[in-house]
């Protein structure tokens, strides 16, 4: 079965955009997912298709209104739509390759994107929203982070990637000792401006080239991100729940 | 000075996408900021305008050549060019609003996005390229998260956001203790479905608000994020440096 992707956005002419180019964009041209962007705004029932009002509290920016969030997520599911809900946000648990391959392994996703201040906390929790985050800095909107979700789910779908763009030894890919950034890559020439690949490299020994390819890894993973070291604590505590129990406040 | 971004990439016809719409775009539009999206290919000098060749060592996909990719990052940036140039890259270090603010505050960026296996590691060193990654997956490509690193940081460019869409107050900003996630945002209505909105929101109180939303950005930053109360350490190991010395291998 095809997987599904729903977006709810305000701004719907975003998609497909860059996910209908490349790998992504030939896999939704051949059936293997489908992407449908649904404007919130047209579930808004005043004649001002109003979405959002000023924050109880005070502060600036306007939030989302639970009801026609909620009305959206009503009319873009069906009844027995098996698909996570999620809701992309800077407040999220980190989105992670372990939860990437959860979710390309379902029936699809449906993707809520904020835009100004945030959306009222109350139909995130009724919906049992799974709140993501794409990493430590604020965007202007969620759908940025919508594609970069359907981006890194849709290249592990059967079929999408070819020969060509393996998914094998790519950095976060699980292991026995929690994940490690990927080794450098060297291409022709072999020497260029005077500085030659590693020699290692153009041996022709498997087991050197792997153990090479390996401590490599270990040593940028150690210099540039320690946490990954440590990761399987980490998970423990931070993976997003798939399937959380609906709890309204 | 307009804040300059240039884009290195194969899929120029990307962009600038979801960057042209909302928030970025009407800051495009302003001349506020200025992007330019230039083909690696067009540097190519053989007749069939290769810009990539297999792996020393053997694996699958393949690497951007290094002499393609100096050639690009040569035509894109004028002698004394003072802007940072970034590599975005899974192997990368974070990207977090720390460096985001750095960037924004600076002359522009230039962004090279790979896509295949990788890019010659040579050339990342030789240009003295920040390596930078958007989270813990894996892409088609660089070009979502070159999009997601120029919405972060053309949003902080004073002029485009404006009162309605404030920065203050956001998940990721800076404070004594290490960063925290946002509070949880209400409106209107103030009672949906039966569920209330929390007392306090509506008491006018502005002090005993104020301290409830602390509390709750600091609950839920324990709940989802703990290693952010210890930031100030991740921060001085991690965070990537603006200018780093070239460095050829």
């Amino acid at each position: 079965m095809t997987w599904q992707a729903t977006v709810l956005t305000l701004f719907p002419g975003m998609f497909p955009g860059p996910l209908g180019t490349s790998l992504a964009g030939r896999g939704l041209e051949r059936g293997l997912w489908s992407l449908e962007a649904r404007d919130i705004r047209a579930v808004a029932t005043d004649r001002h298709r109003t979405v959002d009002d000023t924050p109880f509290g005070g502060g600036a920016g306007m939030v989302l209104r639970p009801d026609v969030v909620d009305a959206a997520c009503a009319a873009a599911m069906p009844e027995g739509d098996a698909r996570p809900l999620v809701f992309l946000t800077p407040r999220g648990v980190p989105l992670r390759q372990k939860l990437v391959r959860e979710l390309a392994a379902g029936p699809g996703v449906v993707l809520l994107c904020g835009r100004y201040e945030g959306v009222d906390q109350r139909v995130v929790e009724a919906r049992g929203m799974i709140e993501v985050s794409i990493g430590d800095y604020v965007l202007s909107g969620g759908e940025l982070a919508a594609m970069v979700l359907l981006d890194s789910c849709v290249r592990l779908i059967p079929g999408v990637m070819g020969a060509a763009e393996s998914a094998e030894e790519e950095s976060f890919a699980s292991s026995d000792r929690g994940s490690l950034l990927e080794y450098p890559h060297y291409t022709r020439p072999a020497e260029w401006h005077g500085l030659r690949v590693p020699e290692v490299l153009l041996s022709g020994h498997h087991a050197e080239v792997a153990r090479w390819r390996r401590e490599q890894s270990e040593a940028v993973t150690r210099e540039r991100r320690p946490d990954l070291l440590t990761e399987q604590g980490r998970d423990a505590s931070a993976r997003a729940p798939l399937h959380p129990a609906a709890s309204p406040a």
